[in-house]
C-alpha cells in the first residue's frame, strides 16, 4: 500500500475503545477519507485494537495508530505510527520523557514506519489538554513560533493543531500556515460540518474528523470529505 | 570557509567572559583544533563575543556561538550557530520552550547556520545542570535511549554528553556510542590530558576541551589535539 500520507486532506480519528457496527465502519472506509488513524488517550489495548484493525482492512485504507503515550502502546500490524510530542507543556515528559521510556522498553521500534507529531494543544479542557497541562493561552504568533520551531530546529515532518473537542480559531491555523512551510499541517478539533471543515481546510494540509462520527454519522463525515477533496 | 563540522574531531570551547591574551589565542587557533566554539551560560554580551572573533578570525579556524539560551542570544559575525535543548531535564523550557521565545522574538534567524543539538548533562552540580534541573542519575542504557530518541524521533544532527567540569564515565560514552548511527556524537567535561582525550575520542566524534585551556594551558590542548587527530 503506497503511504503517500504528506498529501492526504482529510483523515479520520477512531478510538477504538468506542464500538462501530460494521455498516458504519463500511461506510466511514468508503467515505473518500485518505487514512484512519486510530487514537485514544485511555483504554487503547491489543485486543480493541486488533478489533477495530479488522474492522477496517481489506479497504485499501491506509491505518495508522497514533499513541498518547508511547511508552505503553500497541502497534501490531498498522501502516505507519503518528508519534506526538506535545510542545506548548511545561512538563518535559510529554516532549520527549515518553519516548525515551518507548526507546528504552522497545528495542523493535519499527522507524521506518514512525512520523514524529509536534503537537501544539489549545483546548485545556481536552483529555491531552489537562494530562499534559497545555499552556493553551496563546497569540496566533506564539503558537506560529513553536510551529516554527518545530518544523526548523526540530526538523518534525507534521505540525499538528489540536483543539481537542472543540472547535478552535481560524486566525491562528493561519498563522501558523504562514509560518511553516515543509512540514505538513494538520488541524483536528470541532469540525462538524462542511462548512467548518471547508473554513480549516482552507490553511491546513489535512483536517482531521473525530467525534463528528460518532455524535454526528458517516453523512456529516461524507460532507467533510467533499468540502477539502 | 567549508565547513565540514560533521568531521570535526577536537572543538576548544572558550569563554567570552574570560580573557585570554592574543599570544595564547595564536597558540589555540594554530593548534590543529578543528573549530572555535564561543560558550558560556552568562555574560555573553555583544561586546565580549566581538573582542574574542577579532581574536581568533583570520586564521581559518570555524567559528561557533553556542548559546545556552538562544532567546537572548549574540550571532554576529559567526559562521555557525549550534544550539542546544537540553533533553533530561523536566522543565519542557530547555527543551522547547526557550527556541519558541527565541523564534517569536527574532524573525530573521539564519536557519542555514544553525546545527541543533541535544543535549544529555550528566552532572548535576555543573552550571547547567543546576539552571535545567538535569536528572543525572541515569544508567547508560538510560542515556543511551535519550540519545537514540534525539537522533530517530527528533532527527538532531548532533547529540552531546555534556559533563561540563568534570570527567565523566567512559561507559556511558560508549553505550551512547553503540546506539547512535547518523548523529554526530560530542563529548565534553573534564579532559585535560592526552589519555582522556584519547579515552573518549574512541567513543566520541568529537570532543570538547574547554577548561583545561584556562587551567592547563595551550601545551594540554595541543596534547588533546594529537591524541584524536
Amino acid at each position: 500500500m503506497q503511504m503517500d500520507w504528506k498529501n492526504w486532506r482529510h483523515v479520520t480519528k477512531l478510538d477504538p475503545d468506542k464500538h462501530l457496527d460494521q455498516a458504519i465502519v463500511d461506510e466511514v472506509a468508503t467515505s473518500g477519507t485518505d487514512a484512519i488513524l486510530l487514537s485514544g488517550t485511555l483504554n487503547v489495548t491489543r485486543e480493541n485494537l486488533a478489533e477495530l484493525r479488522e474492522q477496517v482492512q481489506g479497504y485499501g485504507v491506509p491505518l495508522v495508530v497514533e499513541p498518547a503515550d508511547p511508552s505503553g502502546a500497541v502497534f501490531d500490524g498498522v501502516d505507519m505510527l503518528f508519534v506526538p510530542s506535545v510542545l506548548n507543556t511545561p512538563d518535559a515528559r510529554w516532549v520527549v520523557g515518553k519516548h525515551q521510556q518507548w526507546f528504552l522498553n522497545d528495542p523493535a521500534i519499527p522507524w521506518e514506519k514512525v512520523v514524529p507529531e509536534a503537537y501544539i494543544v489549545l483546548n485545556p479542557a481536552s483529555s491531552v489538554g489537562r494530562v499534559t497541562r497545555a499552556v493553551c493561552d496563546l497569540s496566533p504568533a506564539e503558537v506560529a513560533a513553536y510551529a516554527g520551531c518545530a518544523e526548523r530546529y526540530f526538523h518534525f515532518p507534521i505540525v499538528y493543531i489540536e483543539y481537542s473537542g472543540t472547535y478552535g480559531d481560524p486566525a491562528i491555523v493561519r498563522a501558523v500556515s504562514e509560518t511553516v512551510e515543509d512540514a505538513v499541517l494538520y488541524y483536528g478539533g470541532g469540525i462538524n460540518s462542511a462548512e467548518r471543515a471547508a473554513e480549516m481546510g482552507q490553511y491546513a494540509d489535512t483536517i482531521v474528523i473525530g467525534n463528528a462520527v460518532y455524535e454526528k454519522g458517516v453523512d456529516t463525515l461524507k460532507a467533510t470529505v467533499k468540502a477539502v477533496q
